[in-house]
């Protein structure tokens, strides 16, 4: 039945392109991760937020779910359509639609990824900080709520985000926020779809805040005998510096990126970071890291300074999941997404080895340790039914920890199909069921990516 | 009927104290500014989150309007109980519940307020950094988004806030966010209550995001021949300087605050800058920032270096609203609070003056300019009608010419009783409409606030 419906999607929803492939929907129904496959019945590509309302209204007619894609990084199964029905293809909506260098603003459409909008505004000495590793879309990190290595500065896309139009999943278009740089006009409705993955409407604007380039930026590696002497010399800079980036990754990762890059850096557990601001802050700063560093033992602590090879530090660092993925061909990813208050960082991080450790898996250890946030990842063959359950007991003794801590179950890649379960346990009951009213009243129908995040019980 | 009721108020909700003396009715019936008095029919002081709990079941039980009320400091209206009910007096809930230092993290009842709260952190280094000119409380400043001159370096409320502890219209207690730097973990509720003016529960308790104590901190005094030279100056700082506080004043203020402090300062448009960070840096910045205010005409730039003249001039700054009130003692305040692109505050500051005088009113200037915020007061006899009449007419000029550049009725003081009329003007009619079906969603019956914010045609 929902097959005879989308026979007529050929040409019904506005004039948006339908592609039924088998490739294009292979391409649409999985991600990077251990989540099981399964394909939409179409894709459709709009072209904008007309085509979207048409869309949209014509999947609420007929209950046909909806998953909005961006490029399908993310994470946890996130794009994955559970339940068929179309995956939204945003790509084609991929225009910057007005540039206020002036007032610090941007608005672009969902498609844009976040090297289109870099190099877009190259000239003005601006730039969008958030940076997930992938170059994934502003839409996409709208709707996860991205963040990145930059996030321990300017903050994640919550943070950056002042404006968004969307399609709710009955087919009107609201829009919410604006371009003053704070307001206290009526309910917060930016911040709500934020994060949204997907399951409350279709993001098909958004006005995001920019930065100045800073005067003078500085790179770093600080290598360590351990990861936890890496772990305490994060948490002591990011107490005592405006750090730019500060990044942890473990021995085995670093070996990954080396084999997948050509770089050559040393296999040990390491921190990438980066200062900016003026040359003298810099500098201060600089003194001050290298001296918590070596507190901690580091023994090298080495600078980039010329602006390849820092460009090639940060791509290095950015590729590290990728590497992993490479290392491991055929094998599909899972990975823990914990934050925690970063005083409790170092306990985390040795909890997190030592769980591996015990249940005898070779993960890898890498993060956004300024913030709180790491990442023990796994690489996986998804059919072997006892290696998922014991690593998703990996994951979820990870989680608790964390939770115990004060910490969330994700910091940065979102419920999609695979934290859901821990947001009782994060929140507490009356907390979720709010979110469950809330996901209730924006898609009573419930087309919108259903089963993921907060709807997690509806698979 | 309702009269009846809370005769029943003596004993039942919990052991909240009750008061119904005419004087702290009346406290509690009024704020500062023009909008009529409505006096409660008791004030409840609850001491804990589960008395608020019982308070609020059985208003919802009565059907009994419920004003959360923090000092009262807010300037729309907001606690005001238009039709009488329950003043919910958050100040007995004042306890600091948990400071942790290391993760620049305190968690605080609603009542704490902002004197209160740094006093308490001073010898760690840290500080709040949201500071309104009132004393205000947490939650009061929580529930309006709150801001002030510190905002355009550390952001509004909305940016500070990390989780709440919120009593929902039917008694359930719901726990948002929480200690972590970041998440992505479900629904933003946090956001949704941060700006919510009492109008979707209560707030019980609130974690803050702190900050360190610069090293260094300078401020200075810039005096213009013209207010829109000032505006100039300031958009040029804020463009090139990472400032610290930049705030104009305009003659009139600066003299009200002469006679109301005893201060000195010359009766000419001034900026009002600090400049915050290393010293080497601080020194740069400033260097900049005179040279901008010169360019732009500055005839004065004087700096207040010790501790005790900085201290002087932002306690004159944060009294200029009382200044302005006890020059015109025993009429009552009327304030815009537009907030436009950076870009735009010029045009914006030279509209209100030009409309001011079109209609033949002295009003004061003043703002938050560095975010594009600033306030035109008048002082008014809110018996007059004609005057009344001709002033909404000024406000509703100035509220006009921001949203037509892409700006915001309320920067920072919330919609209350005199702004909800903007809010279709400001986002269109269908973010409105989910506005109130998320108000309906979280109060059916309709007790919380009754008439404020986007309840506006409740009344
Ligand atoms: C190598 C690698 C490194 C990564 N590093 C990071 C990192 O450092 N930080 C981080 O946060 N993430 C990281 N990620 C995860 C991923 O890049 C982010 O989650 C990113 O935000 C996803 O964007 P996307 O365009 O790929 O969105 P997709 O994966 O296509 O979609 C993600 C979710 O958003 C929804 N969505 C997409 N577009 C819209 C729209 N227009 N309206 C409504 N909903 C929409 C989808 O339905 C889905 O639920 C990494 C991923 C990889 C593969
Ligand atoms: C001289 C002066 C200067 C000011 N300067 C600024 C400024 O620079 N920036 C700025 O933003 N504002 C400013 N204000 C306005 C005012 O200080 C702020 O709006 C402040 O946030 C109000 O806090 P309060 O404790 O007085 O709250 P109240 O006025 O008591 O309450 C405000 C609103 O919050 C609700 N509320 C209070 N507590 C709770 C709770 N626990 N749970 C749920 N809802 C609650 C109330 O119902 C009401 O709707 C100024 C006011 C004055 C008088």
């Amino acid at each position: 039945m929902l097959q005879a419906i989308l026979g007529d999607l050929g040409s019904p929803p506005g004039r948006a392109k339908v592609v039924r492939t088998e490739s294009v929907l292979e391409q649409h129904g999985r991600d990077f991760t251990y989540h099981a496959p399964h394909l939409p019945h179409a894709v459709v590509y709009p072209e904008s937020a007309v085509e979207v309302q048409t869309i949209v209204q014509f999947a609420a007619d007929h209950d046909i779910p909806l998953v909005p894609f961006g490029v399908g990084s993310s994470l946890e199964g996130h794009v994955i359509p559970i339940k068929g029905g179309i995956s939204l293809d945003m790509s084609r909506m991929n225009r910057i639609l007005e540039f206020r260098p002036g007032d610090f603003i941007v608005r672009v459409e969902p498609g844009v990824t976040r090297s289109q909008l870099n190099e877009a505004m190259q000239s003005s000495g601006l730039f969008f900080p958030v940076d997930p590793g992938a170059d994934a879309t502003i839409g996409g990190m709208t709707a996860t709520n991205a963040s990145g290595t930059n996030a321990v500065r300017y903050g994640a896309m919550r943070d950056n985000v002042k404006g968004l139009e969307v399609v709710l999943a009955d087919g009107r278009l609201v829009r919410t926020g604006g371009m003053a740089v704070k307001s206290s006009a009526g309910y917060n409705l930016t911040g709500l779809f934020v994060g949204s993955e997907g399951t409350l409407g279709v993001i098909t604007s958004i006005t995001l805040k920019l930065q100045g380039i800073p005067e003078t930026t500085v790179a770093a590696r600080a290598v360590f005998p351990d990861i936890d002497a890496a772990g305490r010399a994060a948490v002591s800079i990011v107490g005592a510096v405006a750090i730019g980036r500060v990044e942890l990754v473990d021995k085995l990762t670093i070996a990954a990126v080396n084999a997948y890059k050509g770089t050559h850096y040393e296999a040990q557990p390491t921190l990438f970071l980066e200062f900016a601001g003026s040359k003298v802050s810099v500098n201060q700063d600089v003194d001050l890291a290298r001296e918590l560093c070596f507190l901690e033992g580091c023994g090298q602590f080495l600078f980039e300074s010329d602006s390849k090879a820092r460009a090639q530090l940060w791509e290095a660092r950015h590729s590290a999941a990728i590497a992993l993925m490479a290392r491991n061909p055929g094998k599909k990813m899972m990975t823990t997404d914990v934050c925690v208050p970063i005083t409790e960082l170092p306990g985390a991080l040795f909890h997190a080895r030592e769980t591996m450790e015990r249940y005898g898996f070779e993960g890898s250890i890498l993060g956004h340790v300024g913030d709180g946030n790491y990442h023990a990842g796994f690489t996986i063959d998804p059919n072997n039914e006892k290696d998922l359950r014991a690593l998703e007991a990996v994951n979820s003794e990870i989680v608790t920890y964390a939770l115990a801590k004060g910490g969330t179950c994700t910091g940065e890649h979102g419920l999609g199909l695979g934290k859901g379960k821990y947001l009782e346990q994060e929140f507490g009951d009356e907390a979720v069921v709010l979110m469950r009213q809330l996901k209730q009243l924006l898609d009573p129908v419930g087309i919108m990516n259903p089963g993921k995040g907060v709807d997690f019980l509806n698979r």
